[in-house]
């Protein structure tokens, strides 16, 4: 796909969902994508912006011209509006603001007083309500009538004559009844509503949780004020999860589509944890380097010792990790599940103890060094078990995020652990 | 909750949405909930039963007094009883799918001869469908008379004569409109027919990227099945998710509700993996003994060049499973990402060789050992961004789930080449 053939570019993307455009457009990137956005344009442009990673929206704003920018605003739905301009510096931000009508631009500047990562941010503004008073007739005719309802709803939500959401039906239930039906006798048990302040994330597992499919969302007064649709709550859902799998690795919120020098300074930091964390492993190694001269097999066995401790502590930990998020390891249960933790630590620890004890006394033809791998390896792995439990449930409490510092804590517990008993015991036995 | 109050644990318990009832069931786990089992009924517990985690279910199952069992599933969807019934043995499979009235279990049997993890799996038999000529009117007589509605629905799927989906219609564009419109008027672009042994994981990837709704799933005759809704492949989502993060960190399909003995063996293939590749990083370091019985600061040291590659390894290998998985990263920008890995962890290596040079050298005071470790570093952080991002890659094209297998050999490459490079440099210049 080269920037060269005006008619040939417009033939291949016409055909493509705006999101495979936008991966298109990321995979793609830099001067290449410029020179394809100066000929090719398209009333799916908005869409397309919605979809595409932040770092490179801001350079593809930056590369259209204003007008067809505003075109491609004007037809997003409000909560997509927020999501395009909330990450914008402040001349990009007005300069689609701007574009708005006036009721629109009121929505989204409102949308944005909201704190980011917020129900609010989330929220559309386009919605269908009725009185609760109603019947299915009433309903009908009420949307018929109306000129400018949303591009996507799935229930129409009762309203309190102080517009407080007291319950919804689906769109579905309304039109298997009969017109003369009250809309009271058609509501759905799961009902919920969202405060506009609470953080999307929770959105997100509320809706995992309870299935639901839309649910209104209401301001410190009760009062609706938008709604959240399921796709937007999956959308977060998915993110969530890419933010959790890329902390545990010790990466920020990086992508595919960032820049070298972005990813090498997005890195830096746990690298720079890690550095330290390994200082301090290879000070504990240092405090027996008498024994490691006298017998080196010590020093050829010893990592074996801290990276069984560290796999088995990542195990856990991610374990924790996850039953934390999803809320599945709690106060009340942690407990039995630290026993069954360090027991499930121990029992493999004890087998593998074994099995490295007889590789190591084939290797070294030494039993004591053999004893000493196989002690080091059961009490490491328990440790582990422990480790990998306890430190992610403490930083929850202070309210860190477990899944970014966790990694790093255990694995410093076991290479210590791991150094210091084996080579502890070592000077003990042998010197 | 104690098991002793009929009146109390059905207060406790009513107010609650089945899936916080299936995460409490997790929690108290063993002859605790079987005792609770014993005093509590409720027409709800079939929806319990569909949110449980599989191995509970069985227990539950087994407790339940055929009767309430009975009951229970007779009010599920389709969908839900085949997720039900799935992962049952076949007893117990037998004894559920008897209770179900004719039509049902045929649904249920014909779902199950589906491959496991397929739409077909995932789809519901219960769906509305418009011959594609009629209008609004018409369509909205038919579903007034129709006593079986689905307990969700949210399009009207348009099908041609020979039972081929051809389009949908959302039930908002159809309230909005008047009874004389066709619905060949009102039909959306977003329509997407599914392939009914489409894998799960796809079928989430496509309401993920597209933000459908509901989609029609088709036979191999393109004929229409069922339907599959956003909720289920949010779940589906979800779990594919949760898979990939145990799975990078070497746990299998496990959860909080699981027994010590699951855990043990369920992590023990992924530790003897690790304890081999640890023995092979030993077997390197044992190559040069020599040397390490000469200069002591070597053995001090060499864990931080292994654990420093390790680490940008695992950086690498995380951006890049991630990205295979939302399919980001493909043969057509693999060469630029690689370009792009390896510069950020050379430049991120040579900041670190500079730090860690100098701290050998405040450390040990020895020039050579600081320029030893320095370029040890950079050489085994360029080796880090290069497997992290190749291998994989190379997984994937061997169809290995990238997730799975990376870490192993990602560290392994990483432990190898840091200790060798490091130890094997200090030979050739210290011995």
């Amino acid at each position: 796909l080269d920037a060269e053939d005006p008619a040939r570019v417009a033939e291949v993307l016409e055909p493509l969902h705006p999101a495979d455009i936008a991966d298109l457009f990321e995979q793609i990137g830099g001067s290449r994508l410029r020179a394809l956005l100066a000929i090719w344009t398209s009333d799916e442009i908005g869409a397309v912006l919605s979809e595409l990673d932040e770092g490179l929206r801001e350079d593809v704003i930056d590369a259209l011209p204003q007008a067809v920018l505003a075109d491609a605003v004007r037809d997003l739905d409000s909560d997509d509006v927020v999501d395009l301009v909330e990450d914008l510096d402040a001349a990009q931000q007005t300069a689609i603001l701007d574009v708005l009508e006036a009721p629109d631009r009121v929505a989204v500047e409102q949308s944005l007083q909201y704190p980011e990562y917020s129900a609010g941010r989330l929220m559309q503004r386009e919605l269908v309500k009725a009185p609760e008073h109603w019947t299915v007739g009433e309903t009908i005719d009420h949307i018929r009538a109306e000129d400018d309802l949303p591009e996507q709803f799935y229930h129409v939500i009762l309203i309190d004559p102080r517009m407080r959401p007291t319950g919804y039906v689906t769109l579905g239930r309304i039109m298997g009844a009969h017109r003369d039906v009250p809309l009271q006798d058609l509501t759905e048990d799961s009902f919920r509503k969202i405060p506009v302040t609470q953080p999307e994330s929770e959105v997100a597992y509320a809706f995992n949780q309870y299935h639901l499919i839309s649910a209104p969302v209401v301001d410190e007064n009760e009062r609706l004020v938008g709604v959240i649709t399921i796709d937007d709550a999956m959308v977060v859902l998915d993110e969530e999860h890419n933010e959790d799998i890329l902390r545990l690795a010790g990466v920020g919120d990086e992508s595919v589509s960032d820049s070298t020098w972005e990813i090498t300074r997005q890195r830096f930091p746990w690298l720079g944890v890690n550095l330290a964390t390994a200082i301090i492993a290879s000070l504990v190694i240092s405090l027996f380097e008498e024994v490691l001269t006298q017998v080196v097999a010590l020093a050829v066995l010893m990592p074996i010792v801290a990276s069984m401790g560290g796999n088995a502590g990542t195990q856990s930990l991610t374990v924790a990790v996850r039953a934390i998020a999803t809320k599945d390891l709690t106060g009340s249960n942690a407990w039995r599940v630290l026993r069954r933790e360090v027991t499930a630590s121990l029992l493999n620890g004890a087998v593998f103890a074994v099995i490295m004890g007889a590789v190591s006394l084939v290797w070294f033809g030494t039993p004591v060094l053999a004893g000493l791998i196989a002690v080091a390896m059961v009490i490491n792995l328990g440790v582990a078990g422990f480790a990998g439990l306890l430190i992610p449930l403490a930083l929850d409490k202070l309210k860190i995020d477990p899944a970014l510092a966790s990694g790093t804590f255990v694995t410093t517990v076991t290479d210590v652990v791991g150094f210091f008993v084996f080579l502890g015991l070592a000077s003990m036995i042998l010197l």
